[in-house]
């Protein structure tokens, strides 16, 4: 008896739920699917590669692969464990058991930067997803009922997955009563990752009245709907536009303030003054603060996505404000860059270079397209010795680069230039790290407002200090 | 005696206070000052011009210039003039006699656009208001209070008035005892008009520490800051920074949503229940609607004063994405009118058309810069022939147009088309308009999601209906 037949039978009065990708939403999700009050067994499936088989390996063997701060993690964790219904595969057969199948893998974009770091191309890679939806509806059950959850070009559930499904079902020669529905989460890793699930307003849609109804069905097990009631929208088309509006505003407010940042730097005024001051009109509260840059996987491709499908699924044009976005906000560490550059005079060659922080979200161990990288690589281009330290990261997945986690390991080194990347707690608020800059007594620049106007005021007679959108330094 | 000498002699105890620029910020502000706790006698000057000339006759004969919901506005007016402690005068020559100077003028944008209203230049015309410090600082005394509450390009009060001031009492041989501010008003018109500025929260700065305690003193006097606590910023720089971006990110926020209505309108859904489902996130509320376009006096300009400051003043980089805002923002009326073109295959000459709503913003009879001007032009210069309705406005001031009030008068010519525009609560709620449109059993277009659901439904069978940002009707 293999342990997905052990799984099986010693789950088989359970509705099985398959959680297709294991990723930062995929295997929340499934921990929070294996916990809700509704018995449902789960089964979290990944690819068959290194990292998917590291990972499945971890959690049959009571390892919880992602790291984060939110303590109900680990619990939630621990209680699949003790219920048994919760088991993690690399195996593509599966399907087959499930009543319900969540779709959480990547949808990716490529995307192509001329020299001076425009975006002036990119691909959005839609096939390896197409294949993943194949081989759902190869072998899943007829009723079987689908929930997108991935980020999705707008008209992908409608006008791509619906049709492969009623194709496999033709070949299968199985009426077509599968259910399919998107419905997107708005996780926030950090403290409160679970709740984000959990206790956060949703938004759906099916692509039938039957599959709407499911969609609702199912949602209300695994969310306090109660109080975060469900929004249902008339269309899957809807729903996925919603996805990718939302993060595209974000990137574009983010993008807005880049303008500002470089006239206040100008203007010698304090741009964080200002922003607190309009801050207080309830209309303005999401202003932007100025930064080194964006990262994550969502800000940095939805807006493409959704260009991608305005031209490419309804034949309309590109969305060439929100692409825009995307390209100021890809480019905004050359800013940083070009300030340390007139610093050192166009000669950074040789220069060494501390960098406290490389996630790109504070108080996250998260690399994913952290603006980080740009500034890192054009240092390196021009010649800089780099090192590199973060109190949440030992590795750098994308560069293959270890972190090294101890602050005391970088106090004999001299360094030409300290660049304060991340804002995580533990870097605000180490006084080791001040003790450092002062000691080094070189250029430090802040890139995200990390010092307090206590600090400033210590360490200014010792430092040249550059605080990006603080023109009253100095 | 004259009426000066009598309001000066009857107010001889009192601080004086010259609001300088009666329009729809400066005759609320006098308002306002009158009726502070402090004993303020408010002496009100506008231009000698037709306009100017008739606000301050009818203002000393008991008559309030400005139109409004506000009750509080005829109350406060009422008050001052039992009080005798408010006075209008177009005569330059009162500054004199003035402790505290509040600067209330207009400091306009030219704006120049192609043929496809692209905006592809802009000039801003500061010489007048050049003119109009210099005026002041001839004059005033030599410890007068001055207040900039004008939306001035940013740097103006530091490197444009103050110098002035130096200039002037140099020549007058007086020493600079002068107190120079910036404080910027956020004056909503409407049932709110005399509590945005009482019940609000304010910015200010001064040009030294004495102008500060002072503006800081006098605002203190005229708004309830222990509700609405006062912001001070390090300079007058950053204050006027701070007016002209929280303006500058709603031109943007607004022109951000302009390429997402055409997303939606060609992927055929209603982008209306899309955004409000965005809208239940705290940090998406601010999101924009669709709509026929942007108007009034701030929004329209204000980001082309910054950009203008961060070339001319500061000598850096034009702000592309914030004038880039303001040029979406100015051609979204041709979204509407391309979709009438369409309608009617380019055959528009002899239509007739009636618009219904010509103000820029609901329930406010408000002209200035209205986007219905631009469809107005469009469809005049095609050939179409317009009536015009607007329960709140009796004449269209920049057009030279008397509006008829009275809908009946409509009921009796065939339209081709009916354009609702502004969705005041005399429109929205105004069942004889529900009426007229199935009447006349053409082509109605809604630009402003004025038509609720169950009207939709009730007119859908009897016209062709146009909603912009929904692409699921028809």
């Amino acid at each position: 008896m293999t342990a997905l037949d052990h799984f099986l039978d010693k789950n088989k009065n359970k509705e099985i739920v398959i959680v297709q990708g294991l990723g930062f939403v995929g295997a929340i999700m499934a921990l929070v699917v294996a916990n809700s009050k509704k018995p449902y067994a789960v089964i979290g499936v990944d690819l068959p590669n290194i990292k998917g088989k590291s990972k499945v390996r971890d959690i049959n063997n009571g390892i919880f692969p992602i790291k984060s701060t939110d303590k109900k993690i680990l619990k939630y964790y621990n209680k699949s464990l003790e219920r048994g219904n919760f088991l993690a595969t690399t195996q593509n057969d599966v399907y087959k058991y499930a009543d319900i199948i969540i779709v959480d893998i990547n949808l990716d974009v490529e995307k192509k930067y001329d020299l001076h770091r425009n975006l002036f191309n990119f691909q959005v890679n839609i096939e390896p997803f197409k294949k993943a939806m194949r081989i759902i509806a190869k072998s899943c059950k007829q009723n079987a009922f689908i929930l997108i959850e991935t980020t999705v070009p707008p008209g992908t559930t409608e006008k791509i997955i619906d049709p492969i499904f009623k194709e496999e079902f033709k070949k299968r020669r199985v009426k077509t009563h599968y259910k399919l529905a998107h419905s997107y989460e708005r996780i926030m890793p950090g403290n409160n990752y679970i709740n984000s699930i959990e206790n956060y307003y949703r938004v759906y849609a099916g692509i039938n009245k039957k599959s709407s109804l499911k969609a609702k069905k199912f949602l209300s097990s695994i969310i306090d709907t109660k109080t975060y009631p469900l929004t249902e929208l008339k269309n899957t088309t809807s729903s996925e536009i919603a996805k990718v509006l939302e993060n595209s505003f974000r990137a574009m407010n983010i993008a807005f303030i880049q303008e500002w940042t470089e006239f206040a730097e100008n203007a010698k005024v304090n741009l964080y003054d200002i922003i607190d001051a309009i801050k207080k009109r309830d209309t303005h509260k999401n202003i932007m603060y100025p930064g080194l840059g964006v990262g994550g996987y969502c800000l940095t491709k939805d807006p493409l996505l959704a260009s991608w499908a305005s031209k490419n699924i309804f034949k309309g044009s590109i969305l060439k404000n929100s692409v825009k976005a995307v390209s100021i906000n890809d480019m905004m560490p050359m800013h940083t860059f070009k300030k340390i550059n007139e610093y050192f005079h166009q000669k950074i060659a040789g220069k060494k270079f501390l960098f406290i922080g490389l996630s790109y979200l504070k108080n996250i161990g998260d690399t994913r397209s952290t603006p980080v990288e740009l500034l890192f690589e054009k240092i390196k281009m021009n010649g800089g010795k780099i090192h590199l330290y973060d109190p949440l990261i030992e590795y750098w997945v994308e560069k293959k680069i270890k972190i090294d986690k101890k602050l005391d390991n970088f106090e004999k080194v001299k360094y030409d230039c300290i660049v304060l990347n991340t804002a995580h707690d533990k870097i605000r608020n180490n006084k080791k790290i001040i003790k450092l800059l002062i000691k080094n007594k070189k250029l430090v620049i802040d890139t995200n407002n990390i010092l307090t106007e206590n600090k400033i005021t210590k360490i200014q007679k010792h430092v040249d200090l550059i605080i990006i959108g603080r023109g009253d330094i100095k």
